[in-house]
């Protein structure tokens, strides 16, 4: 039956993220398992104000094919935030929009990939980039990652040992360990890449849902030639508009648009329309504030369970934003294990290993806390202390 | 330089299509070059209509993350509509929405096509499946067409030479030369396949534009395991939506699903239940009727003044839909000079020669009668009458 498809899709295994998000769909089931923003959060009444002036005032226009690289103003307003947020020097030309950012992933994939070129991964990986490399046939090089970031060591062995076209990372509070990496850490490892062929694709999705201290540069100031970024707004505003983007280096720009065209033409005009009115009619960082103090919330009644729940021995990290926390369990249990009894009690999570693409991780799992209600968090929080107690050590 | 791109990319050709719509969008321009529907028919009131439903009725559901297959009720319309107009047994399980049916162009490529994978298009073919083909390194092979439909001696040839895993038509009204198959020579061209393992692509974006006589069978009546039918939204009521669809035989639909997810998670949900509300809510056939007539005229207005302006030697289709028609020169006259001097007078068309995977076709281009005002194309039309009587025979 294989020989019916490609070699490329062969290659992408099915995401298990998607097997356990059908089980969690289930209402009476607490998920911790996706990564969806919390439903209370989509500024209904402020989207649907935008909407209702775009048919007002650009009418047709908003509803002709479009150019591929997107809707000028939006790209305007992206390119004006990093120079507001970050101090980049970045322009509209600069700017390609995608439908979400997990396509940046694929145009990459198109435009930089052949089968064997040699990339690198945090370990554990975003699942959504494991796969979109897979299917361009990438040979995947990990890196494992601390606390601080990358293992600088670890980093230097691989860039040693191989010429990666890529690298691809999550710094600000990574999906899935929830991690930052540390302004030094990001020097060393723009140090280490300097002198390497490598672009480093910055992925930041969750950058802007920071609940403590200060954004760490990004690694455009270190590696302005190298640095690819990828940004979304399906975390800071909604996730059903299907809007990102991919800031390359100038030269690769062409290409992207090439291949953005090949793929689909180009994102729906209608909806960069109307997220952008809505971005210009409302003050995006008083929305980003309301959702960092609720995801704050929800991370500390969950953080503040495991602490009371958990066994002691049981190490978790304690993320500065985003979404997700990691647990890793003694050393011979089995989160897998684990699932399944959470499941039988009603309640989600993600297990480690399918962020790991060379084996392992069999005891680590993914926490989402920004979806579930707090007394939810605080009940499968308590139950899964019970189960972990439970387990073989 | 070009060993910083993927082989992949580096297969493309950048679109001349794209390169001639840049001239063409300068206002003072008369157009027959893009694929444009006009403008005053979009049903702007009703789709109006329609969004503040779902912002009302559907709220946070309509912008959170969603399935990768497809807004449901959307998917049981468009089988229903199977049904009702083409007496298709299609259910809600064998449909896939995609952005645009330019992306099941290129789930299609990532499904099932290696370097090398033999390929059967048209000639002259539609440039968006000759780009996503050549993205994933299909070896395309090409088919002439005539006014009937495929030349059935010269796929038999191809079919003898070659055992293509994919063959890619535009039965009706075909972009870019306006023709239809007749249903003789599609029964002809599904006994050609039927001892062939080979994938019938059916593109059908203009398929309800028909102006005169009564539908022809889709291919999915003659060959129904083998068919993969492509369908949009975008002829019919709004392009900037982006939104498409595929049915591919059931063996395939896992794959192209892991593909769709691995491209971009999944079209917007947030159109998709705006489209699907105004399907429910307005009768899509008054609409087409409207779009049909308006089209039926433009094109009579076309053709009238092309037999008026044109030299009569010149050969021209008549397309019974659509937006395209098709224009061939004396053997030796060249359209892209042509083009040039039709520049120059603000008319653009899109030469013929792009459209010819291995060459050819410099005597001829299409020509598009939806977009420009009856106005436009009377005047238009003959000034390039008058230019072509100018070129060396």
């Amino acid at each position: 039956m294989n020989e019916l498809f490609s070699d490329r899709i062969n290659n992408v295994a099915p995401s298990f993220i998607r097997e356990i998000l059908k089980v969690a769909s289930n209402s009476s089931m607490t998920s911790f398992a996706g990564g969806l923003p919390h439903r209370e959060l989509f500024p209904i009444a402020a989207l649907r104000e935008a909407t209702n002036k775009v048919y007002e005032d650009q009418g047709a226009d908003a509803l002709q094919y479009s150019n591929t690289e997107g809707f000028e103003p939006l790209r305007e307003y992206i390119a004006r935030r990093y120079w507001e947020k970050q101090g980049l020097p970045i322009s509209m030309e600069d700017i390609l929009i995608t439908s979400g950012a997990q396509q940046g992933l694929d145009l990459l994939g198109k435009v930089l990939i052949n089968d064997g070129t040699e990339v690198i991964i945090e370990e554990p990986a975003y699942l959504g980039a494991i796969q979109a490399l897979s299917l361009y046939r990438a040979r995947l090089n990990t890196v494992p990652i601390s606390t601080e970031g990358m293992v600088i060591s670890k980093l230097v062995d691989v860039l040693g040992r191989c010429k990666p076209k890529l690298m691809y990372v999550v710094p600000n509070f990574q999906n899935p360990s929830g991690i930052t990496y540390t302004k030094d850490n990001r020097e060393a490892v723009a140090t280490a890449l300097r002198d390497s062929p490598t672009f480093l694709v910055e992925d930041d999705p969750y950058g802007e849902l920071r609940f403590v201290g200060s954004r760490q540069p990004s690694f455009r100031h270190f590696l302005p030639d190298k640095t690819i970024l990828l940004g979304s707004f399906s975390k800071t505003v909604v996730p059903a508009f299907r809007l990102g983007w991919i800031v390359p280096p100038r030269p690769l720009m062409g290409k992207l648009v090439i291949a953005k065209q090949v793929s689909d033409l180009h994102t729906s005009t209608f909806v960069q329309r109307v997220l952008c009115q809505y971005l210009y009619d409302n003050d995006l960082d008083t929305h980003v504030k309301t959702i960092v103090e609720f995801y704050d919330r929800q991370c500390k009644t969950m953080l503040a369970a495991i602490g009371e729940y958990f066994p002691k021995e049981i190490f978790y990290t304690n993320p500065e934003g985003g979404m997700f926390l990691w647990v890793t369990l003694l050393k011979k249990q089995s989160s897998m294990a684990l699932l399944e009894k959470a499941i039988e009690k009603n309640i989600a999570f993600v297990p480690g290993h399918p962020f790991y693409v060379n084996g392992g991780g069999d005891n680590t799992f993914r926490l989402n806390f920004s979806s579930a209600g707090e007394d939810a968090i605080h009940g499968g929080i308590a139950l899964l202390g019970k189960l972990i107690r439970e387990l073989p050590a």
